[in-house]
């Protein structure tokens, strides 16, 4: 099996980090140049249409996009530790929270990162500076919320780490790398922040 | 258990079309009137502070938010006929494509509907209009690369109906509300499109 990637980059990370908390080694890496624009190549464009990293390649050829989509491959393949709940309810939770902070934060980070700052440079064929702005508005309104969610419980979609923790961990360094921090008053959320940041996977 | 929804619009439609090819009855719809803004009193944002429908209320008192959460719930609990995939690839590939169709068309079009044309009225607190003629341009274009990917396989994510199917439904039929229609050429899409609406649960 195979991932194409850029290492640097935060969805990526999302992948390595769910690995390492499976304890999932022996996946051959393929860094592909997104600064370069390698990923919208022909080449790559044939393996995945969506031009995105990462992407799996099975051992038979087939090819899965989506970082939630790829994290689901693993989690059904080796199921402990779950990542993605065990109980009907636990995963439909998890799912919840899961889409909350993708939505929330990575993509709104993104939509700033890509329409309000330079983003890839050259890469960027079309910017709308003022949707990037709202979507930093919209970034900081989830780190608002989750801080009030973390008051009650530890981690983002229950008292178990999942997947979630994992989204929403790479979507606050994302935002931190765009100079959007977590506000000071957000305390529940630091708490949260630097507990996840410790565990080893968070520099996988 | 409890759906809260508002019936005509697309998201609790899927969900509806989901429990109709489940086979599951016996929930009880509770209507959210959300042209007339009650998503987001208190009232229901104490129930799901994300102020969207569909929303399902467990027995326990628990909520699910989040149209492919609480499906996964349903999966879970009735996993057959399964719309989530059996096998890991298979369960993965229908993640990915599910995704993709939410992305590429169900938001997108959401995106066109609430910022290039009148929307909501009164609710859309925040239009952004060259965004939203953006998405609509994103919207054709997830139907042409459809098109080609349904030349050669009878539904979206291979050749079993899934949750993508219905998601993919839904979001032609939004599209086609906003009068995006699918274009004449795309005879592929269409075929797809004229099989899968004449499924029972097309009208649930």
């Amino acid at each position: 099996m195979k991932i194409y990637e850029y290492q640097a980059f935060p969805n990526p990370r999302r992948v390595r980090m769910f690995l390492a908390e499976k304890g999932i080694d022996g996946i051959t890496f393929e860094q592909v140049n997104v600064p370069e624009g390698e990923h919208r190549t022909d080449a790559f464009k044939a393996k995945n249409p969506s031009a995105t990293v990462p992407l799996l390649e099975l051992d038979d050829g087939a090819y899965i996009g989506e970082t939630t989509a790829i994290s689901r491959y693993f989690e059904t393949v080796h199921p402990e530790p779950a990542l993605m709940g065990r109980t009907p309810k636990e995963q439909a939770a998890i799912d919840m929270w899961q889409r909350r902070v993708e939505d929330g934060l990575m993509n709104a980070v993104g939509a700033y990162f890509h329409h309000a700052t330079p983003g890839l440079g050259a890469l960027e064929s079309y910017q709308n500076k003022e949707w990037g702005e709202k979507n930093r508005e919209r970034a900081i309104a989830t780190m608002h919320w989750l801080d009030q969610e973390l008051a009650d419980r530890q981690f983002i979609a229950g008292e178990r780490f999942s997947i979630a923790d994992i989204t929403a961990l790479c979507g606050i360094d994302y935002a931190k790398f765009c100079e959007i921090g977590i506000p000071p008053a957000y305390t529940n959320l630091q708490r949260w922040y630097d507990q996840v940041s410790s565990r080893p996977s968070a520099g996988a």
